[in-house]
């Protein structure tokens, strides 16, 4: 692993473990294994810190999104998206990796996304990597038939943000793969009727 | 106003213009203009500001709540909640009312929900409010004919959950009124089809 990454990792990690209070320079030289300076070397200032741990984390996330088969060429040389419903499942699959093996990123995203309020810097960064989420999202429902996908597109986003955030922050229960899948075949359902 | 909200409004301010990492008994003392030793005197240990500030919160949010018309006694004497488009419409005006009014308090409620992954005894207070907003979902899509109203309350709180934080702390822009009746008649439409 590069020294960069090591280092994100260690930020990711010190974010999950103590939140925004516990990550510091040298805690994160500790956690990494490196020589005390090691971090302040790579990153001086800690909105360098800060913007290294949030493009590693993006770096992560779009992993997820990369890693599911592609929109066409299914299992028999068809569309894998050729109906609503079958949309909805790779969605609800997407989610769910989110939710199992994500957890780590999207908690050390919210910790990224609440400071970015106040760090107009970091907001960039993380504005420009929601973006690209989201054309993909307005993408695929273009694709699906919907006659408003750019606000669709939105809504797919909050609506799967929505459940993350309940399921893994908030007072929700992590729902099970089918009820993802209903959930997901219901939303598009009401946005494609 | 008593000094237990006095301290909890000072103490969320600083949750929403600090985070949590400014968040310190002597920082709330100042904030709310109290002399130093009257947070710590209310509020022994950090576990207890977090309480005390959690229970404001939730007093707050669920204000918004109760100020929403009846579901019944409409203008003309009948039920503003006849059809799935009246809920809607009537979600789409709570929703509204939290990412304006409410945007404070739900950035403040974020930093604890962070927290809450943490601290169990805060979790507890976090799950039970929580529930609370869950039930009164359940019970608003069973009387609207769901036929899965436990998942769907959950499910229209998460939708509800997402809009809010992928425009106040996320990479979203702020959804217009119009677009958020549109998003939840599109919810509920697909749910109680």
């Amino acid at each position: 692993m590069r020294r960069e990454e090591l280092i994100a990792e260690a930020a990711i990690t010190l974010l999950v473990e103590r939140g925004m209070r516990g990550l510091t320079h040298r805690a994160v030289d500790e956690a990494a294994g490196l020589p005390l300076g090691s971090t302040s070397n790579l990153a001086r200032t800690r909105a360098a810190l800060l913007a290294l741990t949030l493009a590693r984390l993006t770096e992560l996330e779009e992993g997820y999104f990369t890693a599911v088969p592609p929109a066409t060429d299914g299992p028999s040389g068809s569309s894998v998206m050729g109906s609503p419903e079958e949309l909805a499942d790779l969605m609800a699959g997407l989610l769910h990796r989110q939710l199992t093996e994500g957890r780590r990123t999207s908690l050390a995203r919210y910790e990224l996304a609440l400071e970015a309020i106040r760090r107009p810097e970091l907001r960039q960064v993380y504005d420009a990597a929601g973006r690209r989420f989201r054309e993909v999202a307005t993408a695929v429902l273009a694709a699906a038939g919907s006659r408003d996908p750019v606000r669709h597109g939105g809504q797919l986003v909050a609506f799967a943000e929505g459940v993350l955030f309940d399921a893994i922050a908030g007072a929700g229960a992590v729902p099970t793969p089918e009820d993802l899948r209903a959930g997901m075949r219901e939303l598009l359902r009401g946005m494609l009727a």
